[in-house]
């Protein structure tokens, strides 16, 4: 299912000869309308990977016809030569379906540093455009793979319309290794303005809020594309609430198979003054290193928690902290709470419960535990 | 030598049976004077230590007889009981030293949220006192090592007077694993306001240069104290330089140790509009776990690094940055540079060049690299 779930779109994936085991790696997922509402959203590093400076300005239009993604290469720090290759990424696409390159977004993941075999990439989106069809989602969401060990869709039913996604990576606007991507397609009729909002306030609290290293990509991308082919214009509450749903189910698959994990955390905030502070708070403890390793050995070490909120400037006070573990709370008033023996961190999921005890805010941010898995992931990645 | 190369300090450390291993594990340091001008700087956690909260009283009086250091519990996180610890190993000192509490800064290190042995640490207290000497140097760092494989210490001499010095730990003002622990003496007569100018101006370029995995400990303390007993007073910018040799070799002994690394790097910035500028960006590079991941796999991949400059907000333009790695500019003018492949990691040292062409400021961080042995470490710390 994925992005071909809702009407009005076709999708593709095949092999284009990027990634060294001939596996998918050239991605489109294809508009047909009646409507080309769009928007996206992109990393806000400040290095930005040429098709993510290319697709800024296509998402400014607010419409798309076409997404065309690859795997094996990031294309960023590849100066005015790549930039040209997204370019001529988006002017093939556009040849092929016989339309506007201004209406094409490229999406690029890999290596940073290294320009894109052309001919082969150029080879691939004209054979993936060509084989687009309705029942082409799921091959589309395989050829976006780099390390992700499975490839990440999600669905939804609303009143009269469909939402549909695909995305790789294993982190967020602050992802692993690589890139977030994620195409988000619906048949509902919405504006481009509506497209906007909707997609800003979904991912805001979804991949924003999964955080597996701490390291933000050059190529981020959220796209989501509105066909219009159900004729529904639906209610704007259910439909965010939906897209808020896909986003989620799509940011927690991508958690789950962060590179390397063999925990999901939920770093979960209460008590805090403000949303901003709940999410700085969780933010800090989801990317520390000491605590990541502490939940990888099975230590209920949750001094490593308190310690890293009290890093930051979030209101609190660190005689009124309270921290649980799986429910336990080992941390009272900011001493020593219930026995750490009591702690049971055996099972995949693990949740940490800050309580900052300064207001009613809450937030949860997702994270992984660190490994031996992957510091070999990525001590041997591009070599 | 160590801390009891200059005149006028005693030095000892004994086992009190707070490490499993029955290893020393109490150090004392006794200033006999004439002088007892000091300092202290402490970390920046806003969640501090009992010892940490004890010892900002005792150096805002700007006089040290003597300051106990323990291993084996950090003392943090442990309420009104854990202050009440502090304060009875300070009055239990000053006691065999037949002087004031108020005179006695604590240290101490280890899992944060558990309570000290106090019965064997008291006991140690007393025999470390009296077994303070001038040849106690060495068994005073000895004592104060966690996961330190080696004891660090330094000294230098200047006109007329010495410097030595003892740390402990992996990092600084955000250091790894447990805390950053130093005690800097010298027989130079200084006043209580000279030793804060000084070891702040020294800490700052030093200590707080060194990022071994970006967390900040609850416990992090440098001292200075001046014995005066060498009847010097020194010239100011002399005593400067010499202080800030003492305190970057004892840095770099620290980084050189750091938990499981396999690679010291140094984060070189030059070009930078303003000095702050080039600390953040280059500590931003030292706190990146993907280009530390890469380090250790000897890959030069310089995208990971030029990607962590991007998020931060310091001045430079994404298309005149220029990288090396051990002097191979693989970047240049933000996109590739010369030949990646010329880049030899082979050896314990790297250097990563960062010219971010917007200015002429500079500064130098250095980390180490992300392996298996740091996640081996710190995920079977505390159990």
């Amino acid at each position: 299912m994925s992005v071909t779930a809702p009407n009005g779109f076709r999708a593709a994936g095949v092999s284009a000869g990027l990634k060294p085991d001939g596996a998918r790696d050239v991605a489109v997922v294809v508009n047909d309308g009646p409507s080309r509402a769009a928007a996206a959203v992109f990393t806000r590093n400040r290095v930005k990977a040429a098709p993510v400076l290319w697709s800024q300005q296509v998402a400014k239009g607010g419409r798309v016809r076409a997404v065309v993604l690859n795997a094996g290469g990031a294309n960023a720090c590849t100066g005015a030569p790549g930039f040209q290759d997204a370019h001529a990424t988006a002017e093939h696409a556009a040849a092929a379906l016989e339309d506007s390159a201004g209406e094409v977004i490229v999406c690029s993941t890999g290596i940073i540093g290294e320009r894109l075999p052309m001919p082969q990439l150029l080879d691939g989106v004209e054979r993936a455009v060509a084989e687009a069809a309705r029942d082409g989602g799921l091959s589309a969401a395989d050829a976006i793979r780099t390390t992700d060990t499975v490839a990440k869709i999600a669905f939804k039913r609303g009143t009269g319309y469909t939402i549909g996604g695909m995305a790789k990576g294993a982190g967020m606007l602050a992802p692993a290794l690589a890139t977030m991507l994620a195409v988000i397609t619906t048949d509902a009729d919405l504006t481009p303005a509506q497209c906007d909002g909707l997609l800003r306030a979904a991912t805001r609290v979804t991949f924003e809020r999964v955080d597996s290293d701490g390291c933000m990509s050059t190529n981020d991308t959220v796209v989501l594309m509105a066909s219009g082919a159900s004729g529904t214009v639906p209610s704007e509450a259910e439909f965010a609430a939906l897209l808020t749903e896909v986003c989620d189910d799509l940011a927690r698959q991508l958690i789950a198979d962060a590179e390397g994990a063999t925990k999901t955390i939920a770093v979960e905030v209460v008590g805090a003054a403000t949303e901003e502070d709940a999410v700085t708070a969780a933010r800090a403890v989801a990317r520390s290193n000491l605590f990541k390793c502490a939940i990888y050995g099975e230590d209920p070490n949750w001094g490593r928690a308190v310690s890293e909120v009290g890093t930051t400037s979030v209101a609190f006070d660190p005689a009124e902290i309270n921290v649980a573990l799986n429910g336990v709370w080992v941390c009272r008033r900011g001493a020593i709470g219930d026995d750490r023996a009591k702690v049971d961190l055996s099972g995949r999921d693990v949740t940490v419960t800050i309580d900052l005890s300064a207001g009613s805010a809450a937030a949860t941010v997702w994270t992984t535990d660190l490994t031996n898995g992957y510091v070999e992931e990525n001590s041997a990645y591009s070599s």
